[in-house]
């Protein structure tokens, strides 16, 4: 029997390759921080809990495919108030932010189409293009440069008949890039000179950190054609287990393809659609308090990570989620020794390692830490870190400090 | 911007693509008899509803990429009452049986990629197959044959280099055939032959009325290699809403590489999962109860159907659904017809227009009748069918009976 080309060339998650290890050193009795998932240890609105204990239909029904009425309205509105202008019919219910983006690459990429996309990615787009048949053509960054990549003389030249579309993950996963207004603006013009979508994930919107306004791609209104939307309640209402994202366009030809995928796998959960269209009565009180919450924590995980001999590491604007590059030979090596060989008290820490965020090779020495734990965990963590960079660097690489 | 090829090759649901004439009927005060949805009226167990009630955890997690070790347990524990020998490593939890096709047929398709179905077929295959790069390669039935397939004459001339796997909806969907041990075996020995994957779509396996054992593939000890089980709840315990199914295969290599797309779309939702766990804990005389009530309807359904001039039908065995032909011209008009100028005492009927369960402009005057209402409704559905038929034939193909 075969296995196709396409998954051939697909990788494990890096956020999630080391799962098997974790548990391991679970039952060897070790606790383990956990910075290599974007979980979030915020409560989920209890809104969700309350919809799921009232939900007494009889017969759990298929939801229509495009997803519960009363979800997409709740959608709809949340998108109005801040400026983009989207009826219901520009709107499909997906599972997750993740079946959104599997859904668009497979209505927009033939064989050896290219999605443009800043490097360093997060990663399970290079699966999802993989298995649509394209591939990504990666936006070169650098740290020194604070990982930024609206700039035309960077992206221009990139452009070719292959090229369907560029991806704007704003606030940026892994970076915490945030991108100004006339970024936006940049991006916007090449598009629309290119005829390309611009691909906004956008699940991060209230993750920003500088009192940025919240942005997104559909308040252009010029290239509204232009445009396609993947949003999620996960990071936003630290709601990941509903698995409840929407597909945003004004482009009706590109719904109508989209649409053929929602009818064939049916539906969205249907009591998760109710419960996630009930978090979105959160008022803004809930979204500054998370804000201020993930502010102190990345102002922690930053500062104890400096404190680090021989760290690289941007200070990170948005998100939950910051790359550094560590003084060690190979941060998968390195990674899967904190598991298995280390601990400090019974206690070790996981990241996911840096190259699976690149293409070619790169990052091999660097983490992507999600601060996704409370300010003492994190500082904890850091200082687990720390004293397996110095051990590691002694017993597996053989130097002296 | 360009549209994919392959997203234009396929169509809306037959089974969905009438949702927006459904509403609008509705709206002028039609009550609608739907019988084009696979979507049982049996009530849910409570177990469902208990479960998601009791579910307290403040933070609702991502759940493992392969599923809640829970319900891949209870899973394993099905599998292996009735004769299968699989083990937790063999199960991935899926976002319905659909999310299990999907990723199945990425790991295993390339462009130009072939899988032979039998014809009528679930019209979703073709979007999910299509999706990958492949193609259905029919094997033909006949009602006249009571379309049976499991025939080595007519299966192994189709067999070519680009043949990948034997489709094997059993029961069927849309036809209700019951694969015999014996024309089981005859699949499996063709595909140890041909070295080829065997896809059993086996989620209607309790919906069976002649008394047959609880089958499937994967009691073909010989053949565990090549044999994919894909499996749901929506059926089996009437939660269609759940969105809760498996992959199951003892293949490792291929189940490695589904793990990749587990792993980039996260994971299926906690609280269903959770919930369909439960489900599980229903004993026998649930099922005995669910079958006899499914066993009353197809009769009614059946014996209706006959009385209706000009209709050829074949009595099914198992699932809940039946093909027919009808004496019009064309079943997609003629249902458009139904909702959008038919009435009898403003009620109509929906059914799924038959040509979308075949290739190449067969079918055209077929429909898939799923029998999922109460023994009365179906009754009245299949007079408002007959009338319809009567007055269509009158006033639309201008016949005089």
């Amino acid at each position: 029997m075969k296995i196709s080309k396409k998954i051939q060339e697909c990788s494990l998650s890096p956020m999630r390759k080391f799962y098997p290890s974790v548990l391991k050193a679970r039952e060897m009795g070790k606790k383990i921080y956990c910075l290599n998932l974007g979980q979030p240890d915020i409560k989920t609105p209890v809104k969700f809990h309350e919809t799921i204990r009232n939900f007494e239909n009889p017969v759990l029904e298929y939801a229509p495919s495009p997803g519960i009425p009363k979800t997409i309205n709740v959608i709809v509105d949340y998108y109005n108030n801040i400026g983009v202008d989207i009826t219901s019919d520009d709107v499909i219910i997906t599972t997750g932010g993740s079946e959104a983006l599997s859904m668009l690459f497979t209505c927009i990429l033939d064989e050896g189409s290219e999605v443009l996309i800043p490097e360093p990615f997060y990663p399970n787009y290079n699966t999802m293009i993989r298995t649509a048949g394209g591939r990504i053509k990666p936006i070169s960054t650098s740290p020194e440069e604070g990982y930024r990549y609206a700039v035309k003389e960077k992206i221009e030249p990139l452009i070719n008949e292959n090229t369907r579309a560029i991806m704007v993950t704003n606030p940026g996963n892994p970076t915490g890039v945030v991108l100004t207004k006339d970024e936006m603006q940049v991006i916007a013009d090449i598009a629309k000179a290119h005829d390309l979508y611009i691909i906004g994930d956008e699940v991060y919107r209230e993750f920003v950190y500088g009192g940025e306004p919240l942005a997104s791609m559909g308040q252009f209104k010029e290239i509204e054609q232009n445009v396609v939307i993947i949003d999620s309640v996960s990071k936003r209402f630290s709601a990941c287990g509903a698995r409840v994202g929407a597909l945003i366009s004004k482009n009706k030809e590109l719904m109508s393809h989209a649409l053929k995928l929602a009818q064939a796998r049916l539906s969205v959960a249907t009591v998760d659609q109710l419960a996630a269209a009930a978090l979105y009565s959160c008022d803004d009180e809930y979204f500054k308090e998370v804000r201020e919450e993930y502010k102190i924590r990345r102002d922690t995980c930053y500062e104890k990570l400096m404190e680090i001999p021989g760290v690289i590491c941007e200070k990170p604007q948005g998100a939950f989620y910051m790359m550094a590059a560590l003084p060690v030979d190979n941060a998968d090596n390195f990674n899967r020794w904190l598991l298995e060989e280390f601990d400090d008290n019974h206690e070790t820490v996981v990241f996911a390692p840096g190259s699976g965020f690149y293409t070619g090779g790169k990052g091999v020495n660097e983490i992507r830490i999600a601060y996704v734990l409370k300010k003492e965990d994190l500082a904890r963590a850091m200082e687990l870190l720390k004293i397996g960079i110095a051990r590691y660097r002694k017993e597996v690489m053989g130097l002296d400090a």
